[in-house]
C-alpha cells in the first residue's frame, strides 16, 4: 500500500485511496502495481497540476465560480490519461500538459452546466457552485471554461486535435440530449440507447484525452487508435462503475447523494437491466422521478423496492460485469503499445477503476 | 420607400421595415439609400440565408430547440456586417459566407444562454426555446451552436479569425458577469461599468463581424482596423437604442416586453442617466425589482414614476444622443474605406440603426 503522501497533489491522494480500497478487497498485487504507476507519473501530475493552478483568477464572478469547481480538485482522471498516453511516445511535453489542463477545463465546464441542469445542490462534496454563485454565474462559468480549453487546445499547436475536441462536444452535447429525452421515461429506453449516452457523455471526453497524448508525444497512428480505444471502453467502464455507486457507494466517500442519478430519472445500466428482468418496476421508478419533481424527497419505501429489485434480478451484477468487460476490452486494445511501463501502468489504471470508490 | 418585398428573406424584411419607419420620420433620403442598400447586398443576404438553412437539423431535441430559435429569423444584421465588410475588399466569397453565418450562431447561442439567465419567456415575439423545450435543452442548444460557429470559423480557413473569435466569446462571458454583478444594484454601478459591458456583450461581436467580412477579403490591416472601429461604435449605438425601446418600444413591433430589462435588473444608460440625476430613483428601482423578483408582474405606479423620471431628467434624451454619438464616430471611422459604394452602404446601416423600433 503507498504510504500516505505528504502534501499530495489532488492526484496522488486518489491513488492513494484506490491503494487503500485495493488492500480492504485483498488486492495487495494492485496496491503494490499502484504505488509503482504513483512514482511513475507523480512528476508528470505534479507538472500539470502546477500548469492548472496557473489557470487565470481575476475579480468576475463568473471565474471565481469556474474557480470555486477547479479549486476542489476532482480525480484528475482525465489529465492522467493524457499523461500516461504521452509516456508512450516521447513524453509528457509541453504541448501534452497544456492538453492535459484543456480536457480537465472540458470536463469542468460540462459539470458547471449540469449541475445547473440538475439543480445539483453539491459537488465533490461541497455546494456547487450554482449554490453559492447562482444558475447565471454557473452556466457563463461553463462557457468561459470551454473557451479557455479551446485556445489551449490551439496555442498547443497540435495538428487536428482542435477540430477533434469540436467534434467530442458535439458528441457530448447530442448524448446528453438524448438523456433528457429519456429522462423519467426508463421504460421507453433501451440498453442502445444507454450506450449512446455514455460514449458521448462520458468515453468520448476520455477518448480525446487519450489521442491528445498520443499525438502530442509523436505516436504513430497506430498506436493513437489503440489509445483511442483504451479510452472508449475505459470511459464506458468509468461510467458503468459510477451508476453502481449510484445506488451501493458510500456519500462520504462519493461526494454525491445516493440515488442522485434515479431521482433525475437518469438512464443508468442497472435500473435499465433491471426494468428488462422485471417490467413493473418501470411504474415505481417513474413514480418515483415524478414524485421528487420539485426537489422533494425520495419516498424510502419505494427506494427499498428498487434496491430489492436491482439485487433480484442481478442488475447490480450485470453492471459490475459490463464494467469488467469493458476494463478487459481497454486492456486488449494496448497490444500495439510497444513500451511495457506504460502497458502496465495503463492496465493498472484500467483495472483500478473497477474497484473505486468516488 | 422599398416596395414589400416578395417572399422576403428575413434581411430584406428588416430592410424594408426600416425603410417605412423612415417614411413615418420623414426621412426620405434614409428611405431611398435604405433602397439602395437594399439592392446593393441582397443578393449576398440570400446567400447568407441559404447557407444558414444548411445547419445541420436532426432528431434531438438540443438541435431542434436551436433550429427553434434559428428560424425565428433575427435581423441578420451582424451577417450583414460580414457581408458590407466583404463588399470593401473583393466580395462576399465562401469563406466570409461562412463566417456570416458563424457570428449569428454565436449571437443566437448567447440569445439561448441569456433566455435562461433571464428566465424569459418570449424571444422574437415567440415562446423561447426554454419555454418549449426547458432550460437545459436551451442550455445545451446554446453550447451546440458555438460548436457549430467555430467549427465553421475553422473551416473557413482565415487566419486569426478563430482565435480572436475565442478572445471576444470570453469578453462576452466578463461583460455578462459584470452585468450579474450590478444586477438589481444599480445605485452602485457607473457609466464606465456600462460601457463595458456594452462593448462586451454587444460591441465585441459587431466588431469581430466587421473584421471578418475585411480579413475573408483581402482588406488591408488599416482598412480592417478601420472597419473594426465602425463595429465598436456601431455596437455601442444599437445596443443604447435597445435599452431606449425597453421603455420606449412597441411590443408589436420589438417582440419583447416593455420593462424587461427594468425587471432584470440590468444596467441600461436611461435608468443610470437618471439616477445620476435623481438619486432617489435608485430606490424605487431596487424596490420594483426585488418585487418582480419571483416572477410577478411590476408596480404599475413604480413603473409609472420610473417613467415620469426618465422624461423629467431628459435621460431618453441623453441616451438618443449617445446613440447618435457613436453613429457618428463609426462614421468618421470609414474614411479609410475607398470604395464609396461601400461607404455610402454602411453610413446607412448606422444612420437607420438610430431610427429602428425592432
Amino acid at each position: 500500500m503507498l504510504a500516505t503522501p505528504v502534501n499530495p497533489t489532488p492526484s496522488s491522494a486518489v491513488l492513494h485511496d484506490l491503494s487503500q480500497v485495493c488492500g480492504r478487497h485483498g488486492r495487495d498485487d494492485l496496491s503494490t502495481r499502484l504505488a509503482e504507476l504513483h512514482g511513475w507519473v507523480k512528476g508528470e501530475l505534479a507538472d500539470f497540476e502546477r500548469e492548472l493552478a496557473l489557470v487565470e483568477r481575476g475579480p468576475r464572478m463568473v471565474v471565481q465560480a469556474a474557480h470555486h469547481l477547479l479549486d476542489l480538485g476532482g480525480k484528475h482522471l482525465r489529465p492522467m490519461c493524457v499523461a500516461l498516453a504521452a509516456k508512450c511516445g516521447a513524453g509528457f511535453g509541453p504541448a501534452a500538459r497544456q492538453l492535459a489542463v484543456s480536457v480537465e477545463l472540458v470536463h469542468t465546464a460540462t459539470l458547471l452546466h449540469d449541475d445547473v441542469v440538475d439543480v445539483a445542490d453539491v459537488r465533490r462534496g461541497q455546494p456547487a457552485a450554482r449554490a453559492i454563485y447562482g444558475n447565471a454565474a454557473s452556466i457563463f462559468a461553463g462557457d468561459w471554461l470551454l473557451v479557455e480549453a479551446l485556445r489551449r487546445i490551439r496555442a498547443a499547436g497540435v495538428e487536428g486535435l482542435l477540430d477533434r475536441m469540436l467534434g467530442i462536444i458535439e458528441e457530448m452535447i447530442l448524448a446528453e440530449s438524448l438523456q433528457l429525452e429519456r429522462r423519467g421515461r426508463l421504460s421507453e429506453a433501451t440498453i442502445s440507447d444507454y450506450l449512446r449516452v455514455v460514449e458521448g457523455k462520458t468515453a468520448a471526453l476520455f477518448r480525446w484525452a487519450m489521442v491528445a497524448g498520443a499525438r502530442a508525444s509523436g505516436c504513430s497512428p497506430e498506436v493513437a487508435s489503440a489509445l483511442e480505444r483504451f479510452g472508449l471502453h475505459l470511459g464506458v467502464a468509468f461510467q458503468a462503475v459510477d451508476d453502481h455507486l449510484d445506488f451501493a457507494g458510500d456519500v462520504a466517500t462519493t461526494g454525491k447523494e445516493l440515488f442522485a442519478d434515479l431521482r433525475e430519472g437518469k438512464l443508468t445500466y442497472p435500473l435499465l437491466v433491471a426494468i428488462e428482468r422485471e417490467p413493473q418496476l418501470a411504474t415505481i421508478v417513474t413514480e418515483l422521478c415524478a414524485g421528487s419533481e420539485d426537489g422533494g424527497a425520495l419516498d424510502p419505501a419505494a427506494c427499498a423496492e428498487v434496491v430489492a429489485s436491482l439485487a433480484r434480478t442481478g442488475a447490480l451484477a450485470a453492471t459490475r460485469a459490463l464494467a469488467e468487460a469493458r476494463v478487459a476490452e481497454a486492456i486488449a486494445a494496448l497490444a500495439p503499445i510497444a513500451s511495457a511501463d506504460a502497458r502496465r501502468a495503463l492496465v493498472t489504471v484500467a483495472e483500478a477503476t473497477l474497484l473505486r470508490e468516488a
